[in-house]
């Protein structure tokens, strides 16, 4: 798609300075921009951020730019500068037209092997339709992780808890799930806790108690969870990080995965068992996600 | 370094065309051809195989193009064709000035998103030089790796076994063993089998019985493995394919770690505690995996 379509893709690209310093300026989104030597595409070698951009204004950004530093240090990749990368963020928002919805990607690899350089660059395209996930509600099977639940403090060089770019598994666990006609997948580890989606995280609403899953378990802290927690402590609810099974997520009173794009899916059957879902709530709860960006 | 120079490396890019049929052409590898949207660098979505060339043949092809399409079978992607792929190979290796040993990557991606049309290359490099791996050993940490022994039957959703692009943890991993000072890494499962190197695979050496461990583990089949159990065969030692521990491999009279690459690397440090090595058997070791090609 020629990049003057305005339904079209933004692309920033980063350059490093000798002094390491790191700059942004636009670029052909459809062009080649990557060497087939990067090590983000032959090893997976690098991190990111999708960032859901609500009428112009990127949703949760202070706490991706967090997530995106901490996965830069886990990494042992070079810090993102954060004033660089936000204006670009801004700069890209502005040179694509308006959406309902956008996404953007803030990606950075660990450069091309031997250089020692990282890439980086920020996508702003149109969001995909969720309508129907968010309204009709989303069919989950959980799916065993295969690590146990103090991978963290067992084996702290996995790197659990960084969100790289090495997302095979995630994406044949996401097939899998569908080729058994479900639309998406919580994690389990190998001894029973829930962990997270593939690309969500696990909010379950039991009577006036919201819960999640701790970041401890080796998963990612998520940026639409916490906003979603706003919603249940706004309306007076409480919120709590707790240990879940998969036993615990079949007795809420309401379920959902929470990512930046889709925003809040309510699962509508799990492993196959239809559950409740709350339309009130989850519109509520969706009309929050949409209009409260922090 | 401009491509005109005698040791600069060759690339052969991949095309396909309308009825799915892949071609090669060479190209530029210091110039761009992968788009920022490629599943491959934001995704880690895709298989790769890393294939010694001595002396202008390129070591185990069969072995790797086997393998190469289980990977590619494993992750549902398009089929490389081995006739192609081949081809295209050994074109890229005349290609490139003679060097007594280089490393051809062949890389198969998802390709840029929503396309459907994957991505794909041949890399022909200098292969680095590993003569004081070979020749002084490597200290060795065992690291778990955090998933139980039966993992590809109890989550073969994780494709435990596929080589695909998404090795980050590994890549982790080995930077963790190098901040403690030593050079690679043993894998080990969360129930206490030795499985793989992050890049090799393991082979000990007891008395006249040469063990590697088995693939049921979710670990892959090492080509250079295959053909060090060749060596031993025409030894008159007896090869088998048998579940190890730790303990195990302080009590081998030789330990190496094998691969493409450095072919195979004598460990003479496990987990900080010297072991033996056996310079004759490396030295002869090491001449077969450097003349036997397949």
């Amino acid at each position: 798609m020629p990049s003057s379509l305005p339904e079209s893709p933004v692309l920033f690209l980063m350059s490093v300075g000798p002094d390491g310093a790191q700059t942004f300026a636009p670029a052909d989104p459809a062009a080649p921009h990557l060497r087939i030597d990067d090590l983000g595409a032959t090893r997976g070698d690098g991190i990111f951020e999708s960032i859901n951009v609500v009428g112009g204004a990127p949703q949760s950004l202070q706490h991706h730019l967090d997530r995106f530093a901490r996965s830069a240090r886990m990494m042992e990749l070079p810090a993102p500068d954060p004033a660089a990368w936000t204006e670009a963020l801004h700069r890209a928002v502005e040179a694509h037209a308006p959406g309902a919805e956008l996404l953007a990607k803030l990606i950075l690899t660990r450069g091309v092997e031997g250089t020692g350089v990282p890439s980086g660059w920020i996508h702003v395209f149109p969001g995909n339709d969720y309508s129907r996930d968010r309204t009709e509600g989303i069919d989950v099977l959980a799916l065993e992780r295969a690590y146990p639940s103090d991978v963290m403090t067992r084996a702290p060089w996995l790197l659990q808890g960084a969100k790289t770019l090495s997302y095979a598994l995630n994406m044949a666990s996401l097939r899998h799930a569908r080729a058994q006609g479900a639309h998406d997948v919580v994690f389990v580890s190998s001894d029973g806790e829930v962990l997270e989606g593939p690309n969500s995280t696990v909010v379950a609403k039991f009577a006036d108690r919201w819960v999640t899953t701790p970041p401890e378990l080796g998963i990612l802290e998520g940026t639409t969870q916490g906003r979603a927690f706003g919603y249940a402590a706004k309306r007076g609810d409480r919120t709590e990080i707790a240990r879940l099974t998969v036993d615990d997520l079949k007795t809420a009173d309401a379920l959902w995965l929470v990512s930046s794009g889709r925003l809040c899916a309510p699962v509508r059957s799990l492993d196959g068992v239809p559950r409740p879902t709350d339309a009130a709530i989850q519109a509520e709860l969706l009309h929050h996600l949409l209009t409260v960006h922090d």
